[in-house]
């Protein structure tokens, strides 16, 4: 039971436990385990850096969910998840990264003698934490029982987000706002792009309006010139020069809740081939975000952006954007709904995404993005930091 | 071929593939798919956050090694690479996060296009980032190959260091020095726990003696009282206190090589408890780094800390230290030699460890943790950080 002050009151927990067991029931399965540590979290409040070793949250028709995981890690769980004590169990640490024995024959033995009637049993397939020697361990282990690819179960029971998770991802969004702000204040010629990361980083950790900032999913993506016509390079210890742009593609977090958006930054004079692709963008944008609503389909925001893009002479490849949330690394999408031709997916109101219309040009980059919400009749743009190019 | 500043020279990396390739062919196999991305990077030096799709590098017994991802990833390849522009390729991006198609099913062609002779293929079967689904697409893919775990190969050749490597590593050592010596400048009680890490960001990113900071590959760890007595906890804005411990776990990081150490502090008088804890473990400590030499076992090293400090009345659970280096998240550990009984690997000049006599009591923990070097004739410790409790 959680002693540390809890993310989400009691109730909300067992709203998500009985969402997911319903989906549980209609796909016909018995158990799900879950590793990935967003479930983990959303499911039962367990916070902790200890992903790296293999951990998971048990998940029958009934009863409390499990944690499981190393056992100095089942301290962390018992401060930090809604269940009992009972509902935590750990390993020995000789498990931990020892190639003669794996952690999940151990979790097979928990499963057999805690849910001894589970024959049918969903596992996150596709998931970083769910590694082709645990499913074989696994699978070793309960003999007896078959296994789904239940890879975005809960993640998809997560994409409308409770009035509550909205406070924090609007807390997010309020750092966020700080962070791109401070940027503009202290960026100029000559400074080291480390220098301006760690501001960047201080003021994301300290936080805004009061709440305290966690860390990103993902590390800041800062680069500059040709380096940004590549996406996710992150920064070193180079100057930052005039003439040419560097975005920033960085996230406010509170409490794991995420609010990514992007700007781009150019020291100097804008050539007029970024001027016109910020004009572009905006554009498209515009027509894009009048899409994201509900009814619509996913994919009707990207057919939406991309004909207006194309119109003015820019391409995009890749997704518009894609669900965001609760998150830990290595990414902060929900990877469930993404902003591409053919997601058939519905908006719905509650629904969060990064709307993401990054442009990788030939000698450089230009990404003008939002964390938006999906309303009841339409969109809200999560940040007021001002949809520009940001020149100094 | 890398077009930004290459991390190592091309022999390095040359030396780098001949030496796996020795241990391949001691081992039989003809291919090998490389997924973790220090490995990828140690191989290749491509670097970028792109981990959270699949890539991997694949290096066959001749030739180059091939750099293999999602099509905008591989622009950041050709500017970090140190190979031709012809080793490198992308994927389209409808196969992003894409349950009806998966990615390695692409890789699996590939393969036989380029390696069309590959019967014996090893592969990093308990990895963070080759998933189970990954596992299968790719056996999928290959029907007439054989599959071989060979998880930790390239760790292992990763575990001594060249010159080349410390170089970056004493970097990283400068870079948490500071780290720890900014905590205790600024805390004080009443300061909000994320504002103090605020700090210690900022200084691990903006560096130490003019190299900068790079992103470490596990966020800081800083749990106060009894969160402390969970090892895997991060922060939240709650005030310190006076009379509870904090430790700070962190590391320094320059161009993704890390020198882990942790330091506990203390406002206001230290109870007795940890005062004779602080004893214990620095005494064990100095026994155990004489047992840290060439020739010597891990597990010498543990065995020795152990027993001083049970000779001193406390216990410690858990590996007492771990092999790093160059690492991406989750885990900054190289998953090859640990301190812990039964781990028979041989102690050799250039092996680098974070020794890690953390002890987790009742009502806290306490860690005064080093990163060690290996040397010539027995060990250095690489930071100078004092050697104790920190009391303000």
């Amino acid at each position: 039971m959680a002693t540390t002050d809890p993310d989400f009151p009691t109730p909300e927990y067992l709203a998500r436990l009985e969402r997911t067991r319903a989906e549980m029931e209609k796909r016909g399965l018995d158990l799900l385990v879950c590793v990935d540590p967003s479930n983990m979290h959303w499911l039962t409040g367990y916070d902790g850096w200890s992903f790296y070793v293999h951990q998971a949250v048990i998940l029958g028709m009934e009863g409390e969910p499990v944690w499981w995981g190393r056992a100095m890690d089942a301290l962390g769980a018992m401060r930090t998840v809604f269940m009992s004590d009972e509902a935590i169990a750990g390993y020995d640490d000789s498990y931990v990264q020892n190639p003669e024995k794996h952690p999940m024959s151990i979790l097979g033995q928990l499963i057999e003698g805690r849910f001894p009637n589970a024959r049918r049993i969903g596992v996150e397939l596709d998931n970083y934490y769910y590694s082709a020697a645990a499913h074989a361990a696994l699978q070793e282990a309960l003999p007896n029982c078959r296994f789904f690819d239940q890879v975005g179960l809960v993640n998809w029971q997560r994409t409308c987000k409770s009035p509550e998770e909205m406070v924090y991802i609007r807390r997010a969004a309020r750092i966020v706002e700080a962070m791109h702000q401070r940027i503009v204040e202290v960026a100029e010629p000559g400074m080291p792009k480390n220098v301006l990361v760690a501001e960047i980083f201080k003021q994301g950790i300290a936080g805004a309006d009061g709440e305290w900032g966690d860390y990103p999913a993902i590390m800041p993506m800062a680069p500059s010139g040709m380096d940004a016509t590549a996406p996710h390079l992150t920064w070193d210890g180079t100057p930052l020069t005039s003439g040419v742009p560097t975005f920033f593609e960085i996230a406010g977090v509170h409490r794991r809740y995420h609010a990514p958006q992007a700007r781009t930054l150019f020291l100097g004079e804008v050539p007029d081939k970024y001027l016109a692709a910020e004009e572009a963008v905006l554009e498209a944008t515009e027509v894009a975000l009048r899409m994201a609503r509900p009814g619509n389909r996913a994919e009707d925001v990207a057919n939406a952006f991309n004909m207006t893009l194309n119109a003015r002479g820019f391409m995009k490849e890749g997704r518009v954007g894609y669900a965001v949330g609760l998150s830990y690394p290595p990414d902060w999408g929900e990877r469930t709904i993404s902003f591409r031709p053919g997601d058939q997916a519905i908006l719905q109101p509650g629904m969060v995404f990064h709307f993401m219309p990054a442009l990788w040009l030939d000698d450089g980059g230009i990404e003008i993005t939002e964390p938006i919400l999906i309303t009841e009749d339409g969109v809200e743009c999560l940040c007021s930091t001002p949809a520009k190019l940001f020149v100094k």
